[in-house]
């Protein structure tokens, strides 16, 4: 079941450039519980203003480590994973082949109510990159693959040549979610941030914070190696969850833990937001002071995914020139495609593992 | 302890076009539990950038019947009322002597780190109108008299004169704390709005929703007859409260009770915000559920009192064409200054009494 790219398609050369028209797909198909196997496909028929994209790269999200440890349903027999990139191979739309492009997590209808309103990651007829059945019309959806077939209604964003593989993989999750917070915590100039959970989200949303010029940012998070994290990325403070933190202007909520939740909304100074994105599996309520909320002017707000265009700011972010995330402790890898049911079994202590998609 | 203002000061004469500025200012002097005196007061001297305003119509709003009830704690003796419309009549300030006004409920700073970032309402050194002791530097801080002190740091917006005093009085608190809920609750097109609780603040929410092109608005109130008022603001369907209300975009609460604040989180759809404004005192906790927060990209967000520019805003809304709120039954009286005490004791049925102060 395995099969080789000709290293004639490696980035840079001739074949790469214009595309490698004939070369059959082929992914690490999760096929439940922690297995995998690798699979060759049929090249997907495009569409009208569909696109196949050669991906060069795919960075593993945590959130494919849920479904694989079974904490997160997922269909199976699927190809996984939903940051990566690549570079457009064919293509019946707009982008040009050749071109090197990040994409949504979302394929959306452009129609229903939500996507006219401008909140198309709650399309009514959703479908997710990463998210689909291997046996379905959308077989290659997942970044862990030589290529993914992109449908009508994801979005695709160029990459400058500027950003590392690994690093602009991350933008199609991770960046554009934080991206979507920070639109949702209003002007972050001069004001006092607090980012609870030092993930990639959250280590992304301390540098992302300073870059849009919050005055102070505070990081929490239980273990010491994160809260380091934080403090290179920027943190004027970190420290442990449970400590008092008072009169933030905007605290960031990525744990999805119940305490984190109350500690963000107890954290709130006059005219501050509580944005929560990490709170993405059921848990219990956490209870709200109306008079608090009334009197202090105070927000509590929720983001799942995000739009077209921060996926377009994630990048921008991304290429900043001054942006210090400390992409070296971030990045493990990268790894060749055919280790990583190893990765998923024993994790390497980056925030994001490459997968490197050159070679199988 | 009485007075009278001589007739020639009455609107429309030469007197009161040029201003009075010889009158003696008298008000209704609240002193503890139901009981009020009419008094006269020196003329304050202006500092720079004061003015003192002539009266000509104040309205009553509903916290000043809970702080002579007892339910809401208040400086005694003070010139209760904050609703009201005049005339400037003396300033050192930039609103030329004879200009018809509204006014802020409160004196602010300007300085401060909550006035810098527009949030002036949470001033830190914030002072009220119709809240300061009458022994106090600012004694004549109320509208419940012939004359209004301005401070410092209180918004006037000139009015004109196609608004009735009664209406216009209403500007300075309801109609304004209106405007700053719906800036908080985003863009009205099209969206299916839920309004709770049916006083002066729900009333206009349902008529200032509709002139913001809401496509719905559903209004909830325990009493039939607001429930009809609601009705010819313009609502869709008055319920019930605890009728289920669903996929709501946004939902404007004033009622304050727990059931209310419940019922609007209740009543969300996707994007859905709930702006809370009527939990004015201490009450209940109620339960969010963090989840359904973030994957339904819901808000929650708090409004006390509002901005100089929702005030200019709350004048426009009253001035506009086809703006058609049942003012026939939103206003009771007009009743003499003198009557106040007895308007307590026993209020009209009017959602607001006009207190005329042309003559005591």
């Amino acid at each position: 079941m395995t099969s080789t790219i000709p290293d004639s398609t490696a980035p840079g050369t001739e074949a790469a450039d214009r595309g490698h028209p004939t070369a059959q797909p082929f992914a690490q198909v999760w096929t439940g519980g922690s297995e995998f196997e690798l699979r060759t496909f049929d090249r997907p028929r495009l569409a009208p203003s569909e696109s196949l994209i050669r991906l060069t790269a795919a960075t593993v999200c945590g959130s494919d480590r849920h479904t694989v440890s079974g904490r997160r349903p997922g269909a199976r027999p699927s190809v996984l994973g939903h940051e990566g990139v690549g570079i457009v191979e064919d293509t019946r739309g707009d982008v040009p082949v050749g071109t090197r492009v990040v994409f949504s997590v979302t394929s959306v209808c452009g129609e229903c109510r939500n996507c006219r309103r401008g909140l198309s990651a709650k399309c009514s007829s959703v479908r997710k990159v990463g998210h689909e059945s291997a046996e379905s019309e959308w077989a290659l959806s997942g970044t862990y693959a030589s290529h993914i077939h992109l449908p009508t209604g994801v979005a695709m964003v160029p990459v400058p040549d500027s950003l590392p593989d690994g690093v602009a993989a991350t933008a199609g999750c991770a960046v554009a979610t934080v991206m979507a917070m920070l639109e949702a915590a209003g002007d972050l100039s001069g004001r006092r941030v607090f980012v609870n959970g030092i993930g990639m989200l959250g280590l992304t949303a301390v540098g992302a914070a300073l870059a849009r010029g919050a005055a102070e940012v505070v990081a929490a998070d239980p273990h010491l190696d994160r809260r380091g994290l934080a403090d290179r990325a920027g943190a004027a403070r970190s420290v442990e969850p449970g400590t008092e933190i008072a009169d933030v202007d905007v605290a960031l909520e990525l744990s999805g833990a119940e305490a984190g939740v109350r500690s963000c909304i107890d954290s709130l100074g006059i005219g501050g937001t509580v944005v929560l994105a990490g709170s993405v599996t059921p848990g219990p309520q956490v209870s709200i002071d109306p008079e608090q909320m009334v009197r202090g002017w105070r927000t509590i707000t929720g983001v799942h995914n995000f739009e077209p265009h921060h996926l377009a700011e994630a990048v921008d972010f991304l290429a900043a020139d001054g942006v210090t995330l400390p992409w070296e402790d971030i990045l493990g890898g990268p790894i060749p495609l055919r280790d990583l049911p190893q990765e998923f079994a024993s994790p390497t202590k980056a925030l994001r593992t490459i997968v490197s998609l050159i070679t199988t």
